[in-house]
């Protein structure tokens, strides 16, 4: 059994409560909140609190808040020479205080407060100091996932930045897509096969072989009239740096 | 039994003639392609022609060719009083030549030549002129798929522009991420999840509520590291845009 202690209340922080209550050879010890009744819907009040000098010991402190806090709340804990790590993307492993030892625990999906999620095909990536730290993390990670990564700052870096890409531009061209539906009278239900297709297609094509559409045909005519029909001159900037950047890569190839 | 015929031999076009050929209820008669070799890995030599003159009587002609062929294909049809349609998200209904029954039969999907398609889930975007002609063109699509709809060719204009922005675009943002992947030694399968999950939220969730990532948050601290590390000045600027589309839609809400 490892025992672990999740510090924070926040989205991730609280999809990481609900998993590890229902995970065996996990035990949760506690929950950290500054606003205990904020958690009371996933924990019972004694599992909760807003002192640190009441965390009890756990194999594993899990620090997950807005990146701007992690430095100062690592700081706070009032022990020292536990493992300590954080679920950040974007912090390196050495902004926590060195008076712990140091890990992150990153997982790689978008978290939405009321969309579910199947912990065991979230990707989460793993980075310590030292070796015995990595596989206390690594049966910690393995217990609720079933793709465990080892990845170090530097890569989580780039990660994170290429999970901006992938995941926040993409949900905005959504966007996007959904207003001009909407400003049409066409249902945007009508795109969700084409969506669900461009997204698998990417598990068996490289980006490069599934690339399709006028920019990519360089389309010209057609490339205008959508240009035209876009109106706002934002949507007309994005179309145009992105056909751009399509034709700029078809001529590399 | 209803006949159909296919005019053309590109990506779509082969598409449609392997799903009708395996389909019960559907007969397809011929298909037309200026080099005939080019089918002959799906229909029998005697089912293929290169000669307008010798289309064989069916019930409805499916013209799938490039955008600018369309017009001059229909012309070319030495028959009239026939329902022809063409396939194509961007070109009206008017495109057609005036001597045969005119209609639109537009699968909004990507298609790739190494990709196997389920028809089944398909949109087919429908439009005649006729109410009669709708009848017929709606038992070839309701025999190959379960998503068959009524769209104008107004309608079909503004899908095909969201269509751009939901997959040829998105597509590209994933070609970004691949290749801030590569460059840092990271695989880009640790995103796969992430890929899978952001299009699977948008079934379920609104755009809105489905945004989440720096930009959302306004975390500006983020946002600049981004910028700084992505270095080619092109996906700096595809960042910059996409991180204000996004702020400008959070300030509106």
């Amino acid at each position: 059994m490892i025992t672990v202690s999740v510090i924070g209340s926040g989205n991730v922080a609280q999809h990481l409560i609900k998993v590890f209550s229902k995970t065996t050879g996990i035990e949760l010890v506690q929950a950290f909140a500054r606003q205990p009744e904020s958690l009371l819907h996933l924990l019972p009040y004694e599992k909760i609190t807003n002192d640190y000098q009441k965390l009890q010991k756990a194999d594993v402190y899990i620090i997950s808040v807005t990146d701007n806090a992690i430095a100062e709340v690592s700081e706070q804990l009032p022990f020292k020479d536990q493992l300590v790590v954080h679920t950040s993307g974007t912090s390196a492993i050495s902004i926590l205080d060195s008076k712990n030892r140091k890990g992150v625990f990153y997982p790689l999906q978008t978290f939405s407060k009321n969309k579910e999620i199947n912990f065991s095909s979230v990707p989460l990536c793993l980075e310590t100091e030292d070796e015995t730290d990595f596989q206390v993390l690594e049966k910690v990670a393995q217990a609720i996932s079933e793709k465990v990564y080892r990845i170090s700052s530097e890569q989580r870096r780039s990660l994170h930045v290429a999970a901006v890409f992938v995941c926040n531009f993409v949900n905005h061209l959504y966007y996007i897509g959904n207003e001009v539906c909407d400003k049409n009278n066409v249902p945007f239900e009508v795109l969700h096969p084409l969506i669900r297709e461009t997204a698998q297609k990417i598990m068996e094509l490289s980006p490069e072989e599934a690339q399709t559409g006028p920019a990519k045909r360089n389309d010209t005519k057609t490339i205008d009239q959508h240009i035209e029909f876009l109106k706002d001159s934002k949507y007309q900037d994005i179309y145009k740096l992105l056909t751009q950047s399509i034709q700029d890569v078809s001529k590399k190839l």
